[in-house]
Formats: structure tokens, sequence, C-alpha cells
């Protein structure tokens, strides 16, 4: 298998940036300002350190790790039935939610308060009434939660289209369980994938098809995709047509029906599992390697759809393009430690492309996080103790590193076989760009938000 | 409870540093320098934000959280049968000895090379070549492998006093097996205590008198504290002796037999275990709160140690102090939050004494950081999945915390009634102090070994 990355390992570009660089100051004279928010989903620092020690090797550096500013962010979450009392464990939708309107809130809210169910404005939607283009790029559903806080105001994640409105899973005080209030009919703004199909957006490029396949709310005969035409969207479905677009239309691109295919999977299909025992002796697992996944090869990369958005937004008003590499978490929660690994090397891939943009125009800041961490572990390959009949009590995997070694990851937060859990870890923010050596090591969430209209010269939300 | 470090948030002292600061400039003109080097064993991010989230809130900041530089530090090990080879996961013996020396060595070994078990030269014995003086304070037994990497070299870690030489662990090929070579009949330096006892070193603070109480290798009637006493110590053994030392003494401090007790504990003996199922249910653990742990009461604390060596060390020459919280690790190996978070507590304590002494000693560079990981994840305290027959296949804690929230903290890495596993992860690395800000925001641990010679003004090893 071909690891791309050796490519990025090579680009160090311009970045000695990493003492009190005076080229980065002044940045209001350099031209309206550009914001590209990269969110890993699941993004934390073992997932990190799991794709550094595969493409790059434990010696090595990732992109990333050139990068001249490096803090971590509180992970940010209520509970529905109590938004005074925090949730230290959340999901996307919430803290997506908090990223793009500075607002904290419950488990599996989009763009709405907890408990109150009030709209909270992104940051979209303020660079939008502030004239700026805007654009989200994600390898996910464009109506899944990252993306959809960006947006769309709904009570439940999972009313992705109009079929989707009612009976969703969460059952817990924590989190709401439906969005049947948000149907038209009642009031509400509609599925995500309606209110994307209105929305003023001038991109939005990702998976999520199926969802637009839908008949309308409010019609017989007209699926949210024709809808978003009527919009005045333009509506692509493939990589040639990504390079197509003309920068006077709106353009919504749909490459798969859900989430797209990953860029990487374990040989002979090597995920983790339980570990078995024979003889009450743990019988380690052969370690296994990745390779290309062949439903990823029509698909854009997360790069060739970050240099179509930025080459779509760039304008003389400015700019703000959300990109997400969605299923670093997808695949950990399916324990399939491949499949996040490439996902990470793809937002590693698309972040080459924006500083490669950002070199050419510096008023641009880059922030790369994450909204939350998970529970997959970098845990040693063969148990340190001498006995051997003892090792993880969960799923288990051994993966073989280009370099010659192993690495044992390890899914043990839950026993189901739907998936493994988040975590509420701090989260990475790496940023590179103007005003970063304002940016304290350590901030919260909704910080991201406020970072992020400041230097787009925006006020209020 | 009292949560002292409600003290910590309150001071956020002189740390308005996070620009540019110019007042850290020039500190060569400054006195000569000193160096401050805090390990947290086992101070990764989960077992920070865990400890964020108990003592100060979710909301909250910790004394780290205001510190100007925070970075990333990729953990290093090889394998003892093939050095070319990287051992993802490491141990506190092979990555204490790589930021001491500055060369990385494989799992089990203090101070030595892995395979051709040359002894690698430590930043303190550097620094005694160079008339500075030097120190080390630990909450473990001043023999544990962190401490004992900065003064000993031994072929492995469990070699603490004579009568520990053979017949160690470790039965794999990445590690070492036992330390008889170490023998000073076979040629040896003899035991930890033992190179303890000969060392150079100023003060030495910490637990670990049942291995000082062995006999001498050499003698039939001397035990390893007098041969200390007669190479020069001064030996106390309780928290008043600390105040009466007097600066022309060279202070082997030894306050408990082993490691010393931890300062908070579950309350009812409250620590993870196994989810209990009743008719296939999970029977969610009653949430628990973390007290006092009465053996900790005659203990110095981490941070009265290290106030003792900060005035026992200063002089004209400089000084490099090595402070260690051991028992963030010890304690999640044995599944017990309370105790870990304790320890981060005494860390942020200590670092705030360091700290303080830097205001007034501008050229001390002060640098935080973990040895390695600790597979210990924070994940939701109830699963979100609705069926709820589902939960961790590990041992599971709910720790209710001061503000009201619960955290749900998972031990799953290996099944073993011993002990859960080290992580991979990269750790962190917070400093403060002159030539901050040519601190990368990504280095390996060998780096933390040049950046510490460096600011000493000493070259080599």
């Amino acid at each position: 298998m071909t690891i791309k990355s050796l490519v990025l390992v090579a680009t160090s570009l311009l970045l000695a940036l990493t003492g009190c660089a005076s080229s980065i100051s002044k940045p209001e004279n350099q031209g309206r300002p550009n914001l590209i928010l990269i969110i890993g989903d699941g993004f934390d620092d073992q997932q990190i350190t799991i794709a550094r020690n595969y493409l790059v090797g434990s010696g090595g550096e990732l992109l990333l790790d050139q990068l001249p500013y490096r803090g971590m962010v509180q992970v940010q979450a209520v509970r529905e039935d109590n938004p005074n009392e925090p949730n230290y464990v959340a999901d996307s939708a919430a803290t997506a939610t908090t990223m793009a309107g500075g607002v904290v809130t419950s488990r599996q809210r989009v763009g709405t308060t907890a408990k109150t169910d009030e709209d909270i404005t992104s940051m979209l939607e303020a660079a939008q009434s502030a004239g700026l283009r805007t654009g989200i790029v994600t390898t996910a559903s464009v109506t899944d939660a990252t993306p959809a806080s960006f947006v769309a105001h709904v009570s439940h994640r999972f009313c992705h289209g109009p079929d989707n409105m009612v009976e969703q899973g969460a059952r817990l005080s924590t989190a709401t369980t439906d969005c049947s209030a948000d149907y038209k009919k009642n009031g509400g703004r509609g599925s995500i994938a309606e209110q994307i199909a209105s929305s003023k957006l001038d991109l939005i490029l990702g998976g999520g098809a199926r969802y637009f396949g839908q008949l309308a709310e409010d019609s017989n005969d007209t699926t949210v995709l024709r809808e978003a035409q009527d919009y005045g969207f333009r509506t692509i479905s493939d990589r040639a047509e990504l390079k197509s677009i003309r920068q006077n239309e709106r353009i919504l691109g749909l490459f798969s029906g859900s989430t797209m295919p990953v860029r990487y999977r374990g040989v002979n299909g090597g995920q983790a599992d339980f570990l078995e025992r024979i003889d009450g002796k743990v019988v380690w697992p052969e370690p296994f390697a990745c390779e290309i996944n062949p439903a990823s090869d029509s698909m854009p990369t997360l790069s060739e759809m970050t240099v179509t958005a930025l080459r779509h937004l760039e304008n003389e008003s400015g700019f703000a393009l959300m990109i997400e590499a969605a299923s670093i978490d997808k695949q950990a929660h399916s324990r399939s430690p491949c499949g996040s690994i490439g996902e990470v090397e793809q937002l590693i891939e698309s972040l080459q492309a924006a500083i490669a943009y950002q070199q050419t125009h510096p008023n641009t800041l880059i922030l790369v996080t994450a909204d939350h961490g998970h529970s997959a572990t970098l845990i040693p390959d063969i148990s340190g103790l001498a006995e051997l009949e003892y090792g993880s009590p969960g799923r288990f995997a051994r993966i073989r590193t280009p370099e010659g070694g192993i690495m044992g990851i390890n899914y043990a937060s839950n026993d189901s076989p739907m998936w493994d859990e988040h975590s509420g870890v701090a989260v990475p923010l790496y940023a590179i760009g103007p005003g970063i050596r304002d940016i304290p090591v350590f901030i919260r969430q909704a910080e991201i938000h406020t970072i992020s209209l400041q230097h787009l010269g925006l006020t209020g939300r």
C-alpha cells in the first residue's frame, strides 16, 4: 500500500513560525479575513499517536507536529433535563453546536439550546449575514451532527431527512429523544436536509444523498434534492463534476448515500475483536496492516474537496469554511483502527491544502481541533504480565506498522456489538495564522466560536 | 473534604505570559540557570481532564492551564532484543532513562542501554560534573524507576536493594529480566539503593526506607542506610526533620517504607470494579466521592518537599531538580481514581511552589511532563445506548464531582487482578521560563534531555 503521507512529511513548508514570528503580525492589512476550521471527529491524542506511528513511524513528524500553536480544549456539554449540570462526555452534536455557536448544549442537539430548544446562530450564519462566503466540507453525510450544527437547528441529530423525525434512539435524561417539534407543520424548520436545501451556504460537499432523496415534508412529489435546486443549488454527485463548478454557482455535492467510504481497511478484514483463550491462555491475534479500501477509489478525497472549496469560496469579502474528517470517530465506534488511521491521513492532507492556501492568503486563520475524544487506546501489543493468561476484556487489535513495530489498540468501553464510547478527554487545538499568539494553551469549546468571530471581524452571534 | 486546589485556581500569579512575553528574554543575564523538571507518572490528558473536572470543575482552570507553553511529547522505547525496533508503549524506567540521558532504551532498564547494557549519564550526573547542585523529590520509593533513572544504572528497575537483584517479573523479549550482572561482585555498581547511597546528590526525598534497611552487598552488618551515612548523607525520616536541614548537609529523606501514601481515596473504599448485571441488565454502580486518606496525614506533601528542595539547592552555580508525582500511574494501575486525582493535585501544588520560586529566580526553567500515559479513560457515567444491558467489560467507577456531575472512569486494558496497562499516547509538556518559545509543539522524549542541558549550559552527556 502507498502511504501518501510520506509526501506530507517532506513538506515542512514555511512552518518555521515556531518562535514569536513577526511575519504574522498586522494581519488586518492583508485583505479580508478567511477562516478554515478543521474538525476531526474523535481526533484526540490517542488517534493522533496511533496515526503518527503508522503513517510516519514513531520517529517521524506529521504536518500537524510542525504547526506553530498547539493547545488543549475542554469538551463541553450539559444535561438536557438540567442545563446547569455538566455532562463530561459529549457527542458531536453538542460540541459542534458549541463550537459553531458559542453556547453549550446537551447531547444530540443540533444548533439548539438544551431544554429550552432555542436556535443558536452558527458562525457560518453570522458570516453570511456579514456578506462573507461560507462552506462546509465533510466525509460524513452533510446532514451528520458536525456539519449540521453549522447550518441547521433541530432538537435531535438523527433527524437527517423528513422521514427521520421521530423515534430516535436516546432514552436518557441527559439528551433529547426526537425532533417531532421541528416538523414544519409544527412550526419548526424541518429536517436537517431541508434546512440545508434552504440555507445560504455557497458550497456544501460530502455524503448523504439518501436523505435528499426523501420527499420534502410539504410536498407529495418533490424530493429535498429538487427543493435544494429550486433554492438555487447546483447539485453534483461525482468527483469529475467537482472540477466543473463555477464560482457564481451555489454547490451541493453529495458523493455517497451516507458516510463516504473510508480510505483504509484492515488486510483480510482485520479489525478489533475479543481475545481468544485456549486452556486459559490468551491467543494473541495475528497483527495486520492496513490496505486501500476499494470503495473509496471513486470518492473525492477530503483534500480534493478542500481545494475545490477554497477556490470556490475565495472572494473580496472573506469566507468561513468548516471541514470535517468524520470517520476517525465512526471507525473507532466500529473498532476499525485502519479506518481511523486513513481518516487522520485525510485530515492532514486537507490541512496541507489549507496551509498552501494560507501561504498566499496570510489573513487566513486555520484552526484544527476535535469535537470530542474516543475511548480507543494504544496499549501494549502483548500484555507485559508474565502470566499471559490476562489481556484486554474488550475488543483488541494488533496493527503491524510499516516501520516494523506492532501496536495494540484496545476498544473496551462498552461490550455492546454496536459501538465503543466517546471519551471526555480534553482535545487538541492546532492553529496557524494571524492572532494565534493570543490563544491561551487551554480553552473551552465555546471559545472556538469567539476566536473565529474575532478573526472574521464579526461580533455577537 | 477540603479541596486545596481552590487556592491554586485563584493564584493566576504572574502568568500573563501567554503572548510573546518579552519579560523572559535574555535569561543568560539573570544568574546561573536552574532546572526544575516535574514528571507526573502516567500524567496524560485523560488524567489531567479527570482531575480538572474533579478539582476545579469542568468550567475551571488548573494552574497548568495558565502556563505559557504547552506541547506534546512522543513517548520512546525500543525492544531489548532488537533496539532498532520501536516499542510503542513504554514504562517509567525506559522513558525516565530517555529523558534523563537522551538515549532511548528498552522497558525495565534504568540508566542503561538496551541489549548492550552500557551506562547512560543522566542530566543530574552531568550537572554534578559541572559543579551544579542536584536533587530528586518523589512520592514513590526513591529507588523507583523514575527517580532511579536520574541517579543509577541497572539493567532492571526492580533491583531496588541488594536483596532484589534476581528473579524479576518480565519474561518477554521486549524487556530485560533481571540485574544479577549489576552485583558489585560481578563488576556492577550494585542495587539502586546502594547507588543512591554512593551518589553525589545534594538531596533526595521520597519513600523507600525498606530497601535502605537491607544489608549492603559487601557487608555482613552494614545497612545501605548506614552506608549512605558513611558516604556523607544526613538521613531523615519524618516531616518535622524536613525543616531542620542545613544547606551544607547532603540529605537522604525516606518518609515511608516504599511508595508514600496518597492523598485521596474513594469514600467507603470506592474504586473501579466489574459491572454487576442482574437479569442481563447492568446495575450501574453508586457514584462515590473522594476523601482524605488518613495514612497521608503524617507524610510531607510533594509541595513541602519541593519547597525544602528549592531552598536547599539554591546556590551560586545553579541546580537541577527532578520532581516526580509518582502515584497518578500507580493508582491507575490499581484502578483507584481518587488516588490519581489527589496525586495530580500534589503535582500542581508542587508546580505552584516551583513557579513561586521562578518568579524571584527568573533564570529557572520549569518543565512539566509525563513519562507515559495510562489506559484509564473518562467515558459516559451511564452508557448512551438505549438498551442498557451493555457497559464496560472492564473495571468501571462512577465518581461524583464537587460541582455535582458524575464521571465514568474505565479501566479495561487488562482483566488481570494485578493491573491495567500503560498507554502509548503522546504525553503533555508544559513549560515556563527562559527559552520556551524555542520549543516546538511536538518533540520526542530524548529532547527533554537536550532542552534541559541547553538551559543549564551543559553539553554532551
